[in-house]
């Protein structure tokens, strides 16, 4: 089959692999519709972190059960199913407690089972998914594009970005900021409103960002940074920092911003993978009580959530997606994101 | 009047005062029934925080109401009041959330009000108490020692160890590790069980507190520390960490510890005065999940949760002072508690 490895730094290739086969009982085997390129797939394509061999890549995607092994119980070949950006077995403590990103048996796509097999990357034709009943969630057949886009950002940033607003404890009336303007941080603009925030601040300096901000709920747009920005947040909060604040990017400057947005009590929620010396100012969060909560988003946790919302047309994340490209286009694909053409960038085998 | 100064690192004085007057119609004169000495006035003792001149300290004590400004309208002369270790309007946009310690007219014990004037530290004579209405809070006068002991918990310690417990977030069947076994501590398992925790470890090396903390409602105590008492910890839990920690000593170790003793998706309730050096690791919370809350405690909020428990004896936090001394022997009482021969230090002028 074909599939994306990454070689080094802005070398994405699209390959011949093996085809995946079941190697456990609990496996099944999954026909991928549609995948996608994610802000964080853009480290090593940018070399920020380092490749030492090409390695397959991608970890969001949505398809069809092609074979099934003999152990799984809830699924079936033919099922429409979405895979969350981790494997879990969703049944150990950490599962049940809502934390399936420290499953006891987890597993990363690309990475190696819990059985020590290969397992596949979400941007190729087809995935071995292990512990397939932990790991993905069935959805009825998407009936149009609309529809399979908006599944496929349960696979990350729509749970993404509502687990940020969940670590901020948005809640109904709250005040919101939400720092950052990438497909996540978008989403979240969408989770606060869902979540009943009263108002949304989104800070974005590009007008098609700031466009669908606005079309998911924001309430005020700020294009400054910095302090500058703070400063714009606090006039529109009557003279306040907000209740919550969502920090979906993940480096030292946008976290500070986050941090000073917030009002004493405020609560930041972070998703954005922290890059390198971000360590956090407690003496500055401990004067104005401000907590920082969030973390790699459990988002197979909340498909209970927001699954019936999207299906319902409740929410329409999938707008985030505003390039589609055929698999063989992966290296366009992560050029049009690096440069930020792209907002999210979908791939179909 | 008789009060204490700090003249340099283990240089305390009681010396004569000028008498306090009234200096705004806001103000009340308390004269104080009892202070004591708060494990943060060590800092400045053991001169980790440098004494550049003399100066009054102590912000933690309860008294009678002596004299009334002409714009008072909630106390009387003769009212018993408690002061929360900071002072507030309770009026203003950050106390209405329940933030007195970033009050916008907001002002320290030994410091200046918002109009300027000296205002009185806590360990003397008397007090000068700048927007008394929004500051202190009137209760019954205390028929025995033990009830004016518990009344003045509520100064600081008793709702310092609440809002560790309500930052990480402790509630009905929490399991729960206090870290620091100091009188904050020590209300910090009090909290704990108070808010329905299920399971309370007090990390606690020494006998004295280690029983205190069992009479408080722990059910477990270890006396490891580091790498060694998490491991404890997570045996004592099923092998995984604690819902909810309380960091109630402030240094790295302390936090690193509360941190490693989190389960994933876990929250730390910190209270303790951040020492140098203790930025929080950014990337070990990310992975794990793990936030992390809380800060300077704005007691003044808790009042209306913790003062009806203490009055009907539902709870006793009195019982962290060990040691009741005259105001003159204040050395003596900086003396005991730094050398931790005392957990927490009464001074009666």
């Amino acid at each position: 089959m074909r599939a994306t490895l990454i070689h080094a730094a802005r070398d994405i290739r699209v390959e011949d692999v093996p085809d995946p086969v079941l190697r456990q009982g609990t496996d099944v085997l999954v026909r991928v519709t549609a995948a996608c390129v994610c802000g964080s797939d853009l480290w090593p394509y940018r070399g920020i972190v380092g490749t030492d061999e090409p390695r397959r890549i991608g970890h969001e995607f949505v398809g069809v059960v092609e074979d099934v092994g003999d152990d799984v119980r809830t699924l079936r070949k033919g099922d429409f199913v979405i895979a969350p950006f981790v494997i879990s077995d969703n049944t150990c403590v950490h599962c049940r407690n809502g934390v399936q990103t420290s499953c006891e048996n987890g597993a990363g796509w690309g990475g190696e089972d819990d059985a020590g097999f290969f397992v596949d990357a979400g941007q190729g034709e087809a995935v071995r998914v292990p512990m397939a009943d932990g790991t993905l969630v069935a959805a009825p057949q998407p009936g149009d594009d609309a529809m399979l886009a908006s599944l496929l950002t349960l696979s990350d940033v729509m749970g993404t970005g509502h687990h940020a607003a969940i670590a901020a404890g948005v809640g109904p009336g709250s005040t919101v900021v939400v720092v950052g303007d990438g497909a996540v941080g978008l989403c979240g603009v969408l989770a606060a409103r869902r979540l009943g925030a009263e108002r949304v601040v989104a800070m974005s300096r590009h007008a098609d960002r700031q466009a669908l901000a606005r079309e998911f709920g924001a309430t005020d747009v700020v294009a400054e940074r910095g302090d500058e920005g703070v400063a714009k947040v606090e006039e529109l909060l009557g003279g306040v920092g907000a209740d919550a604040v969502l920090e979906c990017v993940g480096t030292k400057e946008s976290m500070d911003q986050a941090i000073a947005a917030a009002r004493p009590g405020g609560r930041v929620g972070y998703v954005g993978v922290p890059a390198g010396g971000a360590e956090l100012p407690i003496r500055t969060l401990f004067g104005r009580n401000v907590s920082v909560g969030g973390g790699v988003a459990p988002v197979r946790a909340y498909f209970d959530d927001l699954l019936p919302d999207v299906l319902s047309g409740a929410i329409d994340p999938g707008r985030v997606f505003d390039l589609v490209l055929p698999l063989d286009a992966a290296p366009e694909a992560y050029a049009a994101m690096d440069e930020r053409r792209s907002i999210k960038t979908m791939l179909r085998p």
